[in-house]
C-alpha cells in the first residue's frame, strides 16, 4: 500500500507523533521504535527478542499486534488537528505466516480519514536476512477525540 | 459468558496448557500469569505496570490484546488432542473503555470447537479496587494443527 | 447471551424500532421479519428461500449477515434517544457451520452502550425441525448520530 | 489494490468461477453480476435497487456485504485446484461512507493464498455519475476444502 495524497491539518504532525510515541512505555519495553512518519502513514520497527516469544520461540503474535496497533494509530494521528487525541475503537489482525525473522517492520496506512472515524490498514513484514515477508495484516477503526484532557495527542 | 459443557480430549489438558503458557516468554515479560484452566475456558491475570502504557499512562491496548489472545488460544487448546498445536488465524478486539485499573482479568471462552477451526470469545476486565469493569472484547479464529513439529502444544 | 439490564432512553423504543425496520426494503426482499424487541436485544427471523442461496444450495452467508446486521443495529437503537440515528461502523461475522435449516433466528444483544460508540454481539441460529444450532456469530460497532436529517431512526 | 502475480492451479479457473457464481441464487436476487475474473481478483457489479435499501433509502450495508463477500470468495477460488471448494470462515466489513450511487463495484483481491487458509481484501465503490467513491472495505479469511461433495467449487 502507498498512502493516498493526504494533507495534514497540523504542520508539525511528525514531531507531535514522535513525541507521543516516545510516551508509550510499552513500545520501549518491547523495543519498538518509530522509523518513518509521513502524512497518513507511519512505520515502526521491532527487533526479534527472546523475551517476546510465544511457546514455539517465534515472536508472540499479540506483541506484533501491539506494535502494529501503534503504527496504525499514529498513521491516523498524522492527519489530525494538533489538539486532538485518537482512540482505537477496534482492530482485527490476520496472521498469514509465522513471525520468523531478525526484525519486523510494521506499517500503518490511512484508508479513510473522517471527521470522527478513521480507518487504517496495517502490514507487518518479517525481515530475515535480505528477505522481507508479509506476515500479518491489520484493519482498525479509530476515533478522533477533542476536548478531553485525558485523551490528547 | 460461561463455558458450554465441553469434554476435553486430553485428560491432562490443564497441565499441558500451563506448561505451554510458561514457555511464552512474552507473557512473563508483561507479567501475565494463567490463573484458571477449565475445559473450554482459560483466565489470565495481568497487573498494571508503568512500563506497559500507551501515551496517556493507561495500559497499552495492544498489550491487553496480547494477553487476551493468549487466554483465547489456550481456551481452544484445552479441548485439543495432546499432540495437536493451535495457531491463531485472526483476532478482533473492541475497546469499550480505557484500561484503567490495578490489574486486568482476561478470560477466553470457546464458542465453537471444530475439528480444524475453533472460534473463541474473550473478555477483558479492569479491576480497580473492588470494582470490575468490562473494558474489551475479543473474537478469534484458531486452527488445530497436527503433524507439525514446529507447532505443537 | 442474555441482555444486561438496560434502560431505554425512549419509552416508545419498540414501536420506533419496528417502524424503522419496516422501512428497510432489503429485509422485506429477503423475507426477514422482526420477532422480538427488548431493551438492548432484538430478534429477527428469516425463512430459508431457494432464491437466497450460495452455490451449494445453503442460505448465502452474506444474506445471513445482512439480517444479523439489522438485528444488531436495532438492538443498539432500542437504547438510543428517539431523535438519534444509528450507523454501522463495522461488523465481523464468523461462520461456524453451514446455514442449513428451514428458518434462521438472528439475535443482536448490546454489550456496551456508549454515548457515541456502541458494541453489539449477534448470534445466528439455524432451525431444522425442532433442533436449533448456532451457525454464526457477529460483533459490530455502531455510532449514535444526532442532528443529521439523513440519518434518523 | 492490484493483484499480486498469482498463478492459478486450474487453467479453466474463470469458467469455473463464473459457473459457480451463476449458481448463487442470492446474487441473482440482488441483481449482482460478475464482471471481471483475474487470477487472485474478482469484480462484481450491483446496481442500486429500491427493494434493497436500509431505512434511509441507501443500499443496505449487509447487502453490499453479501455481494462483496462473493467477490472475495471467488477471488480466492480463482487460485484453487479445480476440485476444491472454498468456505468463508469469517469476514469483517468497515463502512466508510453511505452507499449512495447508481451502482456499486465490489472487488476482491487475494492477499495471501495458503494451502488451507487464504486471506482476501475487498473494496466496495459507489458509482454516482462519473464519480467513483470507496464506501466499504472487507477483510476475509477463507478455507480450501477438498474431498467434500457438499462443498465443491
Amino acid at each position: 500500500m502507498s498512502a493516498p495524497d493526504f494533507h495534514p491539518a497540523d504542520a508539525r504532525y511528525a514531531e507531535r507523533v514522535r513525541a507521543s510515541f516516545a510516551r508509550q512505555t510499552a513500545m520501549a519495553t518491547i523495543g519498538a521504535s518509530i522509523v518513518d512518519v509521513q502524512p497518513g502513514q507511519v512505520a515502526v520497527e521491532l527487533p526479534y527478542a527472546a523475551h517476546l516469544t510465544q511457546q514455539h520461540g517465534f515472536l508472540h503474535g499479540g506483541i506484533l499486534g501491539a506494535a502494529l496497533d501503534s503504527a496504525c494509530g499514529y498513521a491516523a494521528s498524522t492527519l489530525m488537528p494538533a489538539e486532538a487525541g485518537v482512540l482505537s475503537i477496534e482492530y482485527k489482525i490476520n496472521f498469514l505466516a509465522p513471525a520468523k525473522g531478525q526484525r519486523f517492520r510494521l506499517v500503518g496506512t490511512v484508508v479513510k480519514q473522517g471527521r470522527t472515524i478513521s480507518v487504517v490498514e496495517g502490514r507487518a513484514y518479517a525481515i530475515d536476512g535480505d528477505r522481507e515477508k508479509l506476515v500479518a495484516t491489520m484493519h482498525t477503526t479509530l476515533m478522533t477525540v477533542t476536548g478531553r484532557d485525558d485523551v490528547k495527542h
